[in-house]
């Protein structure tokens, strides 16, 4: 069987670094195949999948530096039929890319915001002259850099090697210690051949919101929680998008979905939430090297 | 006295419509007058307060639709004589700026992440096939649209008019109830000039890190404040930057953090975190008209 992957392209992106690793560990466990399709933004990756036109979505979460990938978090919500397959954290380590000669030359820097934002340090000392530009990827802007000789990128050196590219720096990051966790998203329950094994999932991510204007609401659930030994790794606030001050939570608990503990809290969650919505039960997988 | 107001620009940034209104405010309840200074970034625009360069800054904090405006919270935690003076709060109505004679003849739009994220639907159904850019503010793109009739830009009705460009769509804005919070920031503790009133604060926000690998560590914090009766209004996660899984937490409390209830909470707060900072003490200002 081969499956379709989808990520955020153009090709290059972590985010299809991600989905390659991946794809190497699924081939090399279940003897699937599969074929990567890059989309111009996160949002339309995972709506292909709820749409049926992919079989499952590979996507940032969160950043070590930067947080949270909200537009991952809010499509989440917003499409019921989707589940968590699978984490996995791909250490960052970015270049710059550039046709320039030296530093001095480049004029424009492009790169998708989280990435300018993990290399501001680095920016600032190095090219505090050039003018800082956005783009949707880290690999948007890559294809205009060999007619424009005064402009660089921010990209892995894996981009720069695709697009045959030359490497003016790396590591320019400001933080060492940088990771991005992603998310294998497929439609519906778990199909366990999509995941890293059939023992239980060592995190469960669910994400509700509450009755308006009840203060203090947010205690109670991290009690249930707390009184059944069930650690919370992360907690995640996003507007309702209804009125300022109203909020969903994300949350991801180390614990797996089908465990009794898990079973009993949800079911007194569900007394205080107004929505509750279980994103999926996983493993994380760990990249260690760079495919 | 004259006070220096940064905020970021270039003019007609909904930071610059919601520190005008902060101006008319200052100078009709205490006479002070002021000038103000846009900055190419937001963090930029806080750095030149804590600098000594300028009196205050107004920065956007939380969008009812796409949430935190993260640099905002991760260089007022970095940067520590900075206090919070007062909180605004401005509807956002978003126009299409373009030179175009019809919706048809555009190729292309900016305009800042935020922005382009809350008229995404609109994007979609009206302008399925154009280019969406990201810029640095919602005007950094204005000055281009005279010469490009094929471009457009998502800014307020305001910055149009400061451009002197024509609006093709209003209100393009996803959700009606679509609003910014802003703070007014300055260095070191109140300055009663510069606050709605020289009554009690309305909230109290506060940032804290605790010690790594403390299992259910958020629990304690959130029963110290519902113990004394102080009811949280919202909270957010940050990444430490040290290792992912480890994060700073922003309250924002309603109590002034001169009441007696607060200190006794605090007091407990600094046995459980590692590092606690208070932003500061503010009331809410809504900006019902645009000024």
């Amino acid at each position: 069987m081969t499956l379709s992957i989808t990520h955020l392209g153009p090709p290059g992106t972590y985010a299809e670094q991600a989905a390659v690793f991946y794809v190497n560990w699924l081939t090399k466990s279940t003897g699937f195949e599969a074929t990567l399709s890059p989309y111009p933004t996160i949002s339309q990756s995972l709506h292909a999948v709820a749409d049926g036109k992919a079989h499952l979505a590979v996507v940032p979460v969160e950043n070590s530096i930067e947080g949270s990938v909200t537009t991952t978090l809010d499509t989440l919500w917003q499409l019921d039929s989707l589940r968590i397959q699978l984490a996995l954290v791909l250490p960052i380590v970015h270049t710059l890319i550039s046709c320039a000669s030296s530093l001095d030359k480049i004029k424009t820097v492009y790169s998708h915001p989280q990435a300018l934002a993990q290399c501001q340090g680095w920016l600032e000392r190095f090219l505090p002259t050039v003018q800082i530009i956005p783009s949707n990827s880290t690999t948007e802007a890559l294809q205009r850099l060999e007619q424009e000789t005064t402009t660089a990128a921010i990209a892995s050196s894996r981009a720069a090697q695709l697009y045959n590219l030359p490497i003016l720096a790396s590591g320019i990051n400001d933080y060492p210690e940088n990771c991005t966790r992603f998310w294998v998203v497929s439609q519906g329950e778990a199909d366990a051949g999509y995941r890293a094994s059939t023992i239980d999932a060592s995190h469960t991510s669910l994400a509700f919101s509450m009755p308006a204007n009840t203060p203090g609401a947010l205690l109670r659930p991290l009690q249930i929680f707390a009184q059944l030994g069930i650690n919370l790794s992360r907690i995640e606030s996003r507007p309702t998008k209804r009125s300022l001050g109203e909020y969903l939570f994300f949350m991801d608990l180390e614990a797996d979905v089908k465990e009794a503990q898990m079973q009993s809290a949800l079911a007194e969650l569900t007394m205080h939430t107004e929505i509750l919505k279980i994103l999926g039960a996983y493993n994380i997988l760990p990249i260690s090297a760079v495919t």
